[in-house]
């Protein structure tokens, strides 16, 4: 039984229930466990940790790709086994615990948790948890719907747990693409120079030896619930298009536009389905989470090829698409995050970076993670990988939100996740402003002209004028700066200062 | 006459006066020029700009390496020659006309300047005016004291003026190293793996009919002044050094730690110096300015090899080691800033970033640039390229200036430059700060107990409390956050809130 999907015979003795399974890990270890973006996450174990944890004190420090999906997060949360939790998360029942100080959250950027571990910034795991859709005939791990951080944490780990999942296809053998750069002073170029290049092994290549427990399951591949596009996110794509093929006449973009990194989400996600209605064709991704949006793309004959880490679709999609596997298996590649969101590898490739900004400021400052500047929604994720690197770093959200009580555009961001150096075009459904190669009094200008709803526009020209009268290479009104989000919680609407 | 300093015979007739060469420039023209750290600037044609502008309207877009020597920026302000200037500066009669925003500053990411051009997003110069020390037989310029942005300022430039400099010394010749990323979509790896890697040419090669003009000049190497060390600045170095110890028994850090990256300035310069009586060597920098710390490193035999982009020295220290330049020759090269400072390179070489800070928050959140939050000082120079991509990112700051009335730990930063991310250890006269690892709330226990100064640590201990008791991942009052900055603007000094 299941010899097809653990192909070394001598770990099929290594089969064992979660409950059993879960006994390899003690009170204050410190965990790694596959998932990114709600997909490919070790399912059992996280449950089994729950339920153990109603029986004796259990508290563990996770580290995952990113995201996981299920409401796992929550449930860890609530039966008290989070201590500590990095590099990401996106789970309301977390965000509160986080926003309580209940759980120390390490915000970490993407491409960098692995490199950390390495330096020996963050502890190597004690136990790894890895979802798996086969074991090879050496003993090696073929990952399910997300590579992430897992092969650097199994190489890590002390001792791994497989967590093997029959129901994810196993077509997805043979889509992985896992490089693990050297150990430094002897650390080489990473080799890929272009998107669809294989560079690394299909599987992950770990001692057998490791492999402590395997737990095996059916559970579907984790569907991420998606909301469609709608009136303004189309005009944040139309808006997004013009530009493109302003860029392409002028000669700055080649006709199919350059390796393109969109973020996880709703906005950035509808602006992607924009794009299977443009001009553009041949289309190449580099980037994290492949969404709904890619496989439209590939449908409409639009994309050409897409590396990512991940593959997170929504109900509907992840059905068709999982079972259609064969159809795209050639033009995906799954990789590593630290290899898919790589400063190294973003720059040379001259990606266009597209993510979405919780707010940003006059100045182009954005704030993509801390609601009111202090509460965290998500996390940077790899919006900093990508946009620090970018040949173009765009950031697209919606001008206001609740009703218009919130602008997306302020004169202060209340925290910064990326500084205007690193931003080069800004996108809502008012207009894009295009702030290469401008001062930061120019950015205001354009930003102010382009992208704010127009109940606010008045307002923030006001500021503008006031602060540049009192001068500066970026003019504020420190007693001013954060007024607007002053009046928000304590009034309900930005601009209701009575 | 010259021909051992121009040797391509067909160029000698090109010699003019700076007069007549800086006719090729005309009024509304992007210009490059060469100059780093003040390091290597063209000084002639500068000049002569400034007498032009006394008879015609003559306003130019600069774009160099980095800042200017000489009061060539202040003179240049004052004549009004200065429409747009990128990407760095460090002159006071500059910086006045910024912050009233007379001259446009677009203050950028030094290793991304060419990038930028390349990509279209600022203008390539229609002339660069790149200082020599020898044209070549075949016409290629041999730079000065610093590469900075000169070869990619000159290969993209219609035409070239070279002001060939016969007080450098000629030994410089053979020190550069001038390698050039491809275009994109066919950019490769860079090849260097190691600091003391050879990748490039010599030489810029630039087609030696381009060269339009050669001014002949005789100035000394700038001479750039810097205080010495103090007891603040020994306290911070002997933190850091405790710190490198123990990481290197803890076996984190070899025993020559790793290539090391020290920002400009009297402090961390000064932190330097305090190397020379530590325990390492074998030492390498990999680092943009080289300053008169390293070559007291050389001399105390602490270091083993240095690459920077520049060559920046007081004028004592530049005397001595120009006039012994082939002691240090074979020890030294100098790279284009864009290597320097590259991400790909600065992650795969692990750089331990050494950066001075203004300011910085209970959060680890870093202000370089802007006093007041407003007002630029320098600019972010290549703290950005060094700090989000080194193994251990490291700023150190005096904790108080003006006599107490300003703290350099604050509850928020006035403006960001480097993120709590990319913030791994924070070092004043009082104590080290070791963040790694850290969730927020941990960082802000960690940074007021050891950074602070004592005059400000009740106070900041009250904010922080008073925010955690509000809530949040980054807890805040931003009725507070910046008032610290506002008491310092209106009454002197910073807890001044009466």
């Amino acid at each position: 039984m299941h010899s097809e999907r653990i192909r070394l015979a001598s770990l099929l003795d290594r089969i064992v229930s979660a409950a059993q399974a879960v006994e390899l890990i003690e009170d204050g270890m410190t965990v790694g466990m596959s998932g990114f973006g709600g997909s490919g996450d070790a399912k059992a174990i996280p449950l089994a940790l729950v339920e153990r944890a109603k029986r004796e004190p259990l508290k563990i420090n996770l580290i995952t790709g990113a995201s996981l999906g299920k409401g796992l997060d929550g449930l860890m949360t609530e039966a008290g086994v989070l201590a500590r939790r990095m590099p990401f998360q996106g789970d309301p029942i977390l965000r509160r615990a986080i926003n309580a100080g209940e759980v120390m959250f390490i915000d970490q950027h993407l491409s960098d948790v692995v490199e950390q571990m390495r330096d020996g910034h963050i502890p190597t795991p004690d136990v790894a948890v890895i979802e798996a859709v086969a074991i090879t005939e050496r003993g090696h791990i073929v990952p399910t719907s997300s590579v992430g951080n897992s092969a650097s944490l199994a190489l890590a780990a002390k001792r791994v747990i497989v967590e093997l999942n029959l129901g994810c296809n196993p077509l997805l053998e043979g889509m992985h693409d896992i490089h693990i750069p050297r150990e430094r002073p002897d650390r080489q170029p990473i080799p890929l120079v272009r998107p669809d290049d294989r560079i690394g092994s299909p599987t992950i290549e770990i001692d057998p030896e490791k492999i402590a427990a395997i737990v095996v399951c059916d559970t579907p591949e984790t569907a991420y619930p998606i909301l469609p596009p709608d009136d303004e996110t189309q005009a944040i794509a139309n808006h997004l298009i013009g530009f493109f093929e302003r860029e392409v006449a002028s000669g700055r973009l080649a006709s199919n536009l350059a390796p393109l990194q969109v973020g996880v989400g709703t906005i950035a996600n509808a602006v992607m389905y924009g794009l299977v209605d443009s001009p553009f064709s041949d289309l190449v991704l580099y980037s994290e989470v492949l969404q709904d949006s890619a496989f439209a793309l590939f449908d409409a004959g639009r994309l050409k090829f897409a590396s990512g880490c991940s593959i997170t679709l929504s109900g509907d999609c992840g059905r068709r698409v999982f079972a259609d596997l064969g159809k795209y298996r050639d033009r995906v590649v799954l990789r590593p995050q630290e290899i898919s969101n790589h400063p190294e590898v973003a720059r040379r490739l001259g990606i266009i970076g597209i993510n979405t900004a919780l707010e940003f400021d006059i100045y182009g400052n954005v704030n993509s993670s801390h609601v009111g500047g202090t509460h965290m929604m998500n996390g940077i994720g790899g919006s900093g990988d990508f946009t620090r690197n970018a040949r173009l770093a765009i950031f697209v959200s919606k001008s206001i939100a609740k009703d218009g009580a919130i602008s997306s555009v302020v004169p202060m961001v209340s925290h910064v996740d990326h500084t205007e150096h690193d931003v080069d075009i800004l996108v809502t459904e008012q207009g894009l402003a295009d702030l290469r190669g401008l001062a930061p009094r120019e950015r205001a200008r354009r930003i102010i002209d382009n992208c704010v709803h127009p109940s606010y526009r008045a307002a923030l020209n006001g500021y503008f004028e006031r602060a540049c009268a009192r001068g500066g290479q970026t003019p504020h009104l420190l007693e001013e700066a954060l007024a607007w989000h002053i009046n928000q919680q304590r009034r309900g609407h930005m601009l209701a200062d009575g």
